[in-house]
């Protein structure tokens, strides 16, 4: 692993690291926010897992995270969204290959060989974290936005116990039924549309549901809302009698304006279940 | 003036808006941010002027400013750092030219045409934002980072009256002694260094001082220490009794992870001194 770079931050440090990744067959670079308390001792830690077209450096930059992060005495992971470089498959499309990788393990060619997203994120990364800093793997929860929330939510809801609380901000909520979600899953999985249905977070809302506490934020003027479909997850989440919060933020849109406006009460929610 | 964009972000809006400029005879691009409570009346503006390489956009998306501005009531604008376009000098440097126009009126050739910064922000602007929004010109105050503290610090003790109070971030504190300054100084101004003077903070603290409170912030991890010579700065706030507060933060360096941090603090500052 090695430390691309470390800035002292809301009394903490935001570090950007890199390493070579066996899920991915590539290089894989994250960002890793420390609280001060991270000095005496292992810290819960949440995940940021980021949109189409992000890096790892999009939410570490224009989230806010940190602040209130720092404030609860949380660490925070900024994964990429896709692995990176000249070997690796891409697309001339912004919403396939590189920086989209649906954080789906992709069973097609040219995909496969690469974009590995969920074992890098549900197993490779975790495993790194836990062995080089000071983060607790017993206190985790997730977020993330766009693509990255639809990742939290699948991740949260198929690792039964992993996850002590998941939110998302705007997620792409029932890609099985969207543009953003049926093409990138046929092009990751296959034209077998059974495959899909584990990575569509309204379908596991409806079928298993989280053992935990939910909180979803959807802007009223996000122009994606045709392709995100909040209305499915919404009607699984009441469905399911799930333990959960979904907010619709009236005049709010897609952009990172939004994300960080409701990012103070996204640190609050996880706080609440990762000290409980 | 045309509206780029608009995003609701806090409760408020945070616009980019362009309009042809008469002092820097090409268009500009501003940010603007308004809480919630400009719907009701006129709210007092703070200014943000940022540092070399930036545009109007870079403190608007990684400053994290917006969330105290909203809590406090405070309007933001983000002027942008230089003239450009196409038909506006520019130099191969990130320091000289579009990107660095060190808020000064340029004098010489080839940047007098455009580069009247210091014009297009004492005067062309505050008029443009009157005239359009619910901003209250009585009530102003200004702070900015590196270039931008520079340009912070010699207009509010340039302009008695104008600003209830000042701070910076990090800001290039000593040009006229420095590689940051001397070089763009001789440029825009010409070789006589009589010249110069009215666009050094430490002189103007030295002979004028600032009618009201100041606040600097800067870290000791700075990697550009050697070029933004906050000894003299400290040293001229000392010596004036200048009423005002000087800390050097331990272990911050020059990023906006560093401003970030410190935010809240400078907004509360001048909230202070708005709202007296």
């Amino acid at each position: 692993m090695q430390t691309v770079s470390e800035n002292r931050c809301f009394g903490g440090i935001q570090g950007v690291y890199s390493h070579a990744s066996s899920a991915c067959a590539c290089d894989m670079t994250f960002g890793l926010f420390l609280p001060d308390t991270a000095q005496f001792g292992e810290v819960p830690l949440l995940w940021y897992l980021s949109g189409l077209t992000c890096t790892h450096e999009n939410a570490m930059a224009k989230a806010g995270a940190q602040a209130w992060a720092a404030e609860e005495g949380i660490a925070l992971v900024f994964p990429d969204t896709s692995p990176r470089g000249e070997g690796v498959a891409n697309d001339e499309a912004y919403d396939l290959g590189q920086g989209a990788g649906f954080y789906v393990n992709a069973t097609q060619n040219p995909w496969a060989p690469h974009f590995q997203m969920w074992d890098y994120v549900a197993e490779e990364l975790p495993a790194l974290l836990g062995a080089n800093f000071a983060v607790d793997l017993e206190r985790q929860s997730i977020t993330g936005h766009s693509m990255g929330g639809h990742g939290a939510l699948t991740l949260a809801m198929s690792l039964p116990g992993r996850f002590k609380s998941v939110s998302a901000f705007a997620p792409i909520a029932n890609p099985t039924a969207s543009d953003w979600g049926r093409k990138q899953l046929a092009a990751y999985l296959g034209a077998d549309e059974g495959q899909w249905a584990a990575h569509d977070a309204s379908i596991l809302m409806q079928e298993t549901g989280f053992d935990g506490p939910v909180l979803i934020d959807q802007g009223t003027e996000d122009q994606f809302l045709d392709l995100l479909k909040p209305e499915a997850l919404s009607a699984a989440m009441a469905a399911k009698r799930q333990d959960g919060t979904f907010r619709m933020q009236k005049g709010y849109d897609h952009s990172y304006f939004f994300v960080s406006t409701f990012m103070e009460d996204h640190v609050a929610f996880h706080s609440n279940a990762l000290y409980a």
